[in-house]
């Protein structure tokens, strides 16, 4: 541990150390509810050169930090900056989400797919992580991550956000082996993208499936978590004392995550922190896990549900708090600067 | 029971009486993916014309079991005719879903809201419901349904579809008092909709909680389930014989459903059936449990996936077979007769 990191919290708590609060960092907290960011996307033109231009990924990185006491920062990118590495052909419509010219459709297109050289194809990445880590000078912690192989093949093989996903589907039930050989070549880059991360300066990497819920059970555990697990294997071999986070949405917690040897498993709002507690039984720290659509309620509404929260993880390490799914751009800002305090305020009972 | 009906295997299960295969209806089995309902959709104009129009709602109710060895037909109709009924405006969008004219914007919206008198204002969806079941001439029951008062609510405050759910979660939390009522009202409604549905002629019923898997547990059992519950109690009330089946999307069962008093619980494809049937202990019966996708796979995988949900549901009666949410647009209707026959041959033996 860095002795001049002055707030090592976010890190302490991944490992089960003594904090004199449960730390806090807010999925998304870089984002269009803040006004300096939408200032600063108008003047970068597009989302795309946010991310590919170091010095303003590391400016939008910085800008909650400048405003709220937040525990953590997270590397600002975008999880398809590697199916676009490979060739797909990022692209963005306003008000449609992400899209890509060349989706999978084949075997053939993923046999095709190279294993590409992270530091050298998402070097504006490593440059930003560098910057950041620069900026924060070990006053913060930082974040790096990625998508799952799981979830990013879903965009890769749909050309686009779904709501039934229903050509990534196709190939799962109908030609599985295509699907494995996608999973797979993902996760070589993955490992190697956050290993990259790393050693560049991220202290911590939270991997990201946001699709991992639209799976049932069983498919869960053979399309998505059997190949975080092969990331986080890797990483643990080059990084072994790096805290590694998954987060599948709309997953209950289980045995076989934890197994993955990750540090954390961040919930959403639709699990019972306390079950899921002593579920896993301290073997991982467990993020989360307020409904994002409490960031509309009066600060009193706030309050009572961080305390709820707070409560029903209950006392001792472990717990790193979050909301279960990224902020939404309509938040009042003062309305996290309130989440964020009520966190350090009310928490600190449950550390004593 | 009436002895007259030659397949009463779907009011058998849910009542744990011995069936010679577990019983299969299909959610949206009267949709889209049907070439002949697209021509009866087409030439009325709209879709709510073939809501509106007893003749149409049944002809387009009876196609899929004119093609299908399904074991329940069930009524064709939206869950927002109550809205609709209630004065909000329902128009639809192509491609956009529904929306609403008048949408609730205040308490003083909610408080002028009128409890309609069903038989009146929604006479259409009784007189559909007589002709079917005069149609079916009791060879197959006949299942009705509604819309959950949260789920109804979600539209009628959103006024359309929504990702996030910010108004009617703003309300839940800054005016639940507010929400309370409008669900209380809903609740009413619903309820002598569904007596009012069984007095013409529907054997069971169907409460779609659509969006009760958006809500944190906690809010779940204060926003959702209570409402369902005082439907449940006012129909058994009146018609104790009834079996009424609950389906919360995204909702994994609990001890509070099951003490609705409600005859069965609906999963989607990400409960694992079997874990659920334990739980249950066959207090209630389950339904469910296929994701929809697998409609896009060829025979073999259906052929497997079937198995597999009914291996997992096990032996024994009180399973009734269903997808776990509705069958979508693209699905070619010859997957669904096989998928029907599927599951009639490899259940017989878990009948024996």
């Amino acid at each position: 541990m860095d002795t001049n990191n002055k707030n090592h919290h976010f890190l302490s708590a991944l490992n089960f150390k003594k904090t004199p609060y449960t730390p806090v960092w807010i999925m998304r907290q870089a984002g269009r509810y803040l006004p300096e960011y939408r200032q600063i996307r108008e003047k970068a033109g597009s989302f795309m050169s946010l991310c590919t231009t170091p010095e303003l990924a590391c400016e939008v990185t910085l800008q909650p930090l400048k405003r709220f006491d937040l525990d953590a920062a997270i590397l600002f990118s975008d999880i398809l900056t590697i199916p676009d590495a490979m060739g797909l052909g990022l692209y963005f419509i306003e008000g449609e989400g992400p899209k890509f010219k060349k989706p999978i459709n084949s075997i053939k297109d993923i046999e095709k797919l190279p294993i590409i050289d992270v530091e050298d194809k998402l070097k504006y990445v490593m440059d930003a992580v560098r910057l950041i880590r620069g900026e924060l000078n070990n006053k913060t912690p930082l974040i790096g991550f990625s998508g799952s192989p799981w979830t990013l093949s879903t965009y890769m093989i749909e050309g686009q956000s779904s709501r039934d996903f229903a050509k990534t589907k196709k190939m799962l039930y109908n030609e599985p082996k295509s699907l494995h050989l996608l999973l797979e070549k993902l996760s070589t880059i993955v490992a190697e993208y956050l290993n990259c991360q790393i050693k560049n300066g991220a202290q911590a990497v939270q991997i990201f499936d946001t699709w991992g819920g639209v799976l049932s059970p069983d498919m869960y555990d053979e399309f998505s978590l059997p190949y975080m697990a092969k990331i986080i294997k890797k990483i643990k071999d080059k990084n072994p004392t790096i805290p590694i986070i998954i987060f599948s949405k709309n997953v209950k917690i289980s045995q076989r995550q934890i197994n993955t040897g990750c540090n954390a498993i961040g919930l959403d709002w639709t699990s019972d922190i306390k079950e899921a507690r002593t579920f896993a039984n301290d073997k991982v720290a467990l993020q989360g896990n307020l409904d994002p659509a409490i960031l509309y309620a009066d600060e009193s509404v706030i309050e009572k549900e961080v305390s709820r929260v707070l409560e029903q993880y209950g006392t001792g390490e472990g717990h790193i708090f979050n909301l279960g799914h990224g902020i939404t751009p309509e938040v009042d800002p003062d309305k996290l600067k309130f989440l964020v305090d009520t966190v350090h305020n009310l928490s600190a009972k449950y550390h004593s």
